[in-house]
């Protein structure tokens, strides 16, 4: 039997533009939009009323970390549970990482996430994080992509001893994603500055939160962007830059896209509002909460984040949803470095955004939209099958209240963690209702999710669009000069 | 009797994505786009093949100056062979200006341009050029955005002793425009200089077209846009530069933008492949016919124009069309600075981009419908019903032929001028059909336009979106200090 | 009878290195620096023990308004007790200005000041503001420079309706200092804006002085710096920025001295250490005291001027010394714009600088020299004659005690004015003695400064290290083209 | 028996300014500057006739490499004729480098070039190269300082799998170097990206020395140059960038330095005159004997040379003088990265920097001895004994005829290297005499250099003004939470 929902009277949001629109969506899929989109419905079709309400695309995050392993455990939120609380907050796709450990093989790797995220109730993705080299790891990223729908790369470049890759890897890695169509991506820090700055801070005896800013300052995070967009510069491939989170680097991906570089950049929403005087307070539980890397920074690095996704040199939101527990945030009681990397936010952040960009006139609904939404589908090829209310494209979809409002707390959140970032933050405007696959999954305050719903989503290697720098390269690329 | 085409087998492109649909037009405006299309179409309905074709938005050229007059004479292009010459080359829209004396009243210029604009074959718009300031002026505006449907000023900071704007009138018309909801826009050069290097130059002993660059070089360009930028920052209103042709004003663009300000940019199609040699052609007609300003540039100059467009920092192609035969230029024989100013392109345009852009790798055909039509039409107020490929678009569509080629020259031209600055460029991809309003004007040579079938573009203020600045601004506004 | 000081054990510093050597002075030069120059003294020689002090050359402040008339009355200083309270502080030249009224021969205005200027204690300056423009003030800037040892212009960019010079004038004076081989300098403000800015803010219903700053902006100077460096760039002519107070200026100069521009900035000391909280104070008193343009800025603007000096991007330090008294500031008492602009310093500036500068490592002795001293002699062509401790020099000198303390207040102040805008804080390291044209005019407190002994300083033209680009601009200029 | 020279009637230039006097050098030192000097002069004492001349500091060629060992064989010049080519130049001291191999003793490495250099015929000094890390290396950098006169480290990035230090050797380095007040210097590329490209290049049929800089674009340098900039500024340490070559890190220095950081930039004559298409000359010998590392670069990149040295961003000016003969060069026939690295340029480097800098306008005669002479001699901590004509100061000197001419050519030059890369420069401004250590050395083409008269220099570790930012970094640092 046909599964059929009629949005009438709503202001649909696009990337490009807001129109007043029905929109008719049939067995998962957008049928209709516009005048007439009633007129086409199937009879028992259900009908929701989004007069007031904007309806937008689905929030697409896409940088996640459900049910991550970590030294014997693992995090709160596993994959049914993180995309059950994403839907609550009108996220309705994710896009999380397969790590492999050192030596380990991809394939294997990627197996095992994808056994871990079949319980998912929204649509998710991988991107594979590249943690070693060799040339079984060249060969299986060839497999990926053109196998199994992973169009992107990611790159460590801290965390020494552990998945960092080293420049030779990250050269190696992003020839090879060139020749495959793929977008590499990297974590900008330096791990041998983070290295030495961890000891120097615990020298000067510092072992507290408070010492995780210091031991990570953001010209470290500032230098590996750099490096990293250049590496890519003189090969001639994009590249996308995950949660980039102060001035420095928010600089160099504006440098490089001056330059013509199709340099991305991806925000996470607690960078946007929260800032470093987390890691001085004095209850360690609170302090080490905030702890991940980058670290939120001070204040003024916010303004620059705003800016950059306001003028176009930034580009999507996320959140590194990676809920670690009290408990386990413990594990480094007497050494910061050892707090395991973490906080929440998938089901936040489009509010979150909403409230602090929308709100306070920095983004129109439609900047909103491209940033927690359809430039996220564009930059990982999904588009416009998600990011978009179109026809034809699946039925994704948000009712957006913009005179809803809400306090955030852990008290309310869906997600299993147990702190919440934006505790306290008070917001106007959010999801009144969400549906995933066409199917109503979370109507005024009543979570539906269905365990296991959620298909993945592969994701097709790039092609000419993407190869656009490297083509006009090869063309004026100087021939050998003939000496007899 | 309604009248409709269905162009059937051709990959649509807009700005934000390419599918392969057929599109249905009936009676002026795009009925279905997608599978259903030809199911649709009524009986009777012309049926265009554009397999192996994109199917486009028609062009939008945002900067034309047809039928101006000059020291009692006419550029050769009126309103009609200009637009004829238009949809030949795939341009389905003009927006011209107004330009009144100083001391004109803005509404009796702006009739009479209303006037000779009747006979025009495509749709056609005007911005405003604000050439004199007084409290009518001020008055003018409102009513020209409220009841004319004109959304953007122009100010001309060169030309000194004619319609040159000083300090005093930017600064008022911009805060003006703000209030209203339009749009300032700036021809960026500093007149002071221009006019003390205008003398300087011919004291040198230069008194030919070579004089010409050398009386405005790219620092004057690049200082008036970062001046009107700055006022516009300063105001909290958005900003569109015209015709920005060297790395100085790029570069105030890229600044201002980093700072998350709304400031747009216009490239001419001139000034990304035609450089400053040409003013030393040794033949004064040919040397002649390229003076405009600004000027064409050193070779370095275009690559960063073309870093602009390809990054997002540059928004929108046009051609400044403005055609002054060879006797009109002799006016200028014993002294460059009389030389009329201006060269045609309008029907040249969207080809040259696609050849120099699209074909060489630096863009993709989704950002070049951006920049040749989308862009303009979100910048000044008509998406989607013009720039876009979409159910209830106005039917304005070209075919476009990747692999039609065709040589520029002033012989197959269909503007009236008589010097082509393109002469002799080879390009691929042409167009092969033309439609506007629905109608077949221009198919593989044979161009159909109707004299009079053009009709006034009315574009409205804009709203929240355009204020979004403005709006943040104020909120932050500081209170005054209670004192005893 | 021939006068002479013998300075022992000192440590001498100057803007290129430090060294321990004794110094002696006969009859107002240095005769002799090092080993040798105890054996040299004269019989009856005053000897000074400078050990554990440094020996510095005095100070010279580029920018002070002394005995500066305005409506009717003038400020509290003249050019005797301005002189004074400056040598009490260690700072032996000033470098004052020469206001023409509009439409004032410049000759006329030359001659006033230097009768108002004989009564002072120290040597002084004179730089020429141009206030306005026809071929008289063309032809009297060439008397000045020639005959009267003026080297340098300054241009008012801001206070419409007063002496505001627009860009006609800017682009014609700046000219003919080129000619000249003398420095153009600007008081760079956006005159307009600042204009508009001011009736917005008392329409906001601010008319106190927190609206001062509101109606100034960052980028109401800083467009304005970049404007007359633009057009100076253009011109081949070098240029010095007067009082650059934030990131916007800064950063315009730091862009054109990239670009290889003979491009210097000035700072004041109060740009440095205080920010624009100060207009917000209950007390009108106080707020006003600090009414000067451009206004105290944000904190982090700070940042940025420290850096410019660290870096060598900014050059020189002053104070704009300029002392309306509370009773003066009250004319602005209804309307924050009408509030006399001006505040003191010339006494504090050095051991301020040394504070802020040297004691927090931010600059090196050295450093603080150049910026205190030497830079403003080279810049302004007195060097090595001021600004150096060497054989030949002009024997002014201070020592410098590094471990002498002092906590500045308005009560203990030299100079005449009421308010002291560095109240309260405590300094470490100050001049113990102050040695003017080979007497001791201060020393521990006991200022022995003589009315009319300070002698008119000429400066000469600059030579062909001023013109090094314009030469290079000339050779590389095209020529005409042969057409026949 | 005393030796004396008296220098007459010449014009005394030094990095602050320039004055008319005689000189008398006694015994090694200047004895005497100005009037009173030929008074002082002892009987005997030779008279040289300076006028017309400039007198002038001797040059200091701070990157050199004489005598270098290289796969069995060695460069042509060793330290005697090198060091003489430089005298006949104008170049009185050079700083060479101890390159030890990977796990070889600092201090071993150091005694074998102390060795080699004892044949040096002007004095002498080195930095010492790290080319890995332990333990023993950390110790041997505090003997080097403390006892051996050392006071810069260089580190290589590129040269992978021979002398290449990776990050972590860079970040311990940079520490140590810091604690030592001795200042890490980089060689800067991208090791990783060179390797890579060489492979590259190489499957792309190009085997040449064309291959050359396709292997080591710009972006490979700038990148690297961010890279260790960075590291420099997290750590609080100052940075020299040796041979800066092109834009990109032209710029990354300039970003730095806006920072406040305490970054200098060195650039080499070649770079600023030779451009790449060297590399594309049909004589295999010629393309050969202009390869080293950084490449010679597109022109472009030479104008962003000189706009550093004209704005003080860079700061000396050096030759990495390094001779491999034709049949050496020959190793790379079949592999241009094979091809030992280097070029010629020691005697060369004054003229062409007075001819293609001085001659045409873009630096004063003083900011030519900054660039030649008194910066390097500050930067590495022998100012004012060298790079200063100063009381005091050794006697090395050099009487620079700006009238004398000179075509450069292999068949003139003293150098043992067959190639002259400025062959066929026509210059004006040549030294007429060159007095080291007191003695004339050469006059007039008449070279009297001795074998092993030059001296080893110490240079002392660096004290408070180079720790000044590690200073105030320190005193910001913060403190730990204190939680109960």
């Amino acid at each position: 039997m046909s599964q059929s929902i009629l949005i009438r009277g709503g202001s649909v949001v696009n990337a490009d533009c807001e129109t007043r629109a029905d929109v008719l969506c049939i067995d998962g899929v957008i049928a209709a939009v516009g005048e007439g989109a009633a007129a086409l419905a199937p009879a028992g079709c259900e009908v929701l009323d989004a007069s007031g309400q904007y309806v937008v695309p689905g929030g697409i995050d896409p940088h996640t970390h459900m049910q991550l392993p970590f030294m014997g455990t693992v995090t709160m939120d596993d994959f049914y549970t993180g995309t059950a609380a994403a839907m609550a907050g009108g996220t309705t796709s994710i896009i999380d990482f397969v790590i492999p450990n050192p030596q380990q093989p991809l394939l294997e790797a990627y197996q095992t996430w994808r056994g871990w995220a079949e319980k998912s109730a929204s649509d998710y993705s991988f991107h594979m994080a590249i943690t070693w080299w060799d040339e079984s790891v060249r060969h299986d990223m060839g497999t990926l992509v053109r196998e199994e729908g992973i169009n992107s790369f990611k790159h460590f470049m801290a965390y020494k001893n552990a998945i960092m890759c080293d420049d030779e890897t990250l050269v190696n890695s992003f020839r090879r994603a060139l020749e495959l169509g793929a977008m590499p991506t990297v974590h900008a820090e330096n791990g041998e500055l983070v290295y030495l700055l961890q000891q120097e801070v615990q020298k000067m005896g510092i072992t507290g939160p408070e010492g995780h800013p210091l031991s990570r300052p953001p010209m470290v995070e500032g230098e590996a962007a750099n490096r990293a967009i250049a590496i890519a510069d003189v090969l001639g491939v994009p590249i996308y830059v995950v949660h980039v989170s102060c001035i420095e680097s928010a600089e160099a991906i504006a440098r490089a896209r001056a330059r013509g570089q199709r340099v991305y950049g991806e925000v996470l929403a607690g960078h946007l509002v929260v800032d470093d005087s987390v890691y001085r307070d004095p209850d360690f539980t609170k302090a080490a909460a905030h702890v991940m890397s980058p670290p939120f920074r001070p204040k003024e690095h916010q303004e620059a984040l705003w800016r950059g996704l306001q003028s176009g040199q930034l580009h999507t939101t996320a959140t590194d949803h990676c809920t670690f527990c009290a408990e386990q945030k413990r594990m480094g009681a007497e050494n910061f470095a050892k707090i395991p990397n973490g906080t929440g936010g998938v089901e936040e952040r489009m509010a979150v955004l909403w409230s602090a960009g929308v709100n306070t006139g920095r983004l129109t609904p439609s900047e909103w939209v491209a940033i927690t939404s359809a430039n996220a589908a564009k930059l990982f090829n999904i588009y416009p099958k998600k990011g978009c209310v179109a026809v034809g494209a699946d039925a994704d979809l948000v009712l957006w209240d913009p005179a809803g409002t809400k306090t955030l707390s852990v008290k309310t959140q869906h997600s299993k963690g147990d702190y919440n970032i934006f505790e306290g933050m008070a917001l106007t405007g959010v999801p009144s209702h969400t549906i995933s696959q066409g199917r109503l999954v979370y109507a005024n305050g009543d979570l539906r999710a269905v365990r296991g719903a959620g298909r993945y989503l592969k994701r097709p290697a790039f092609g000419a669009g993407f190869a656009a720098a490297e083509k006009r390269a090869r063309e004026l690329a100087p021939t050998a000069v003939v000496r007899t």
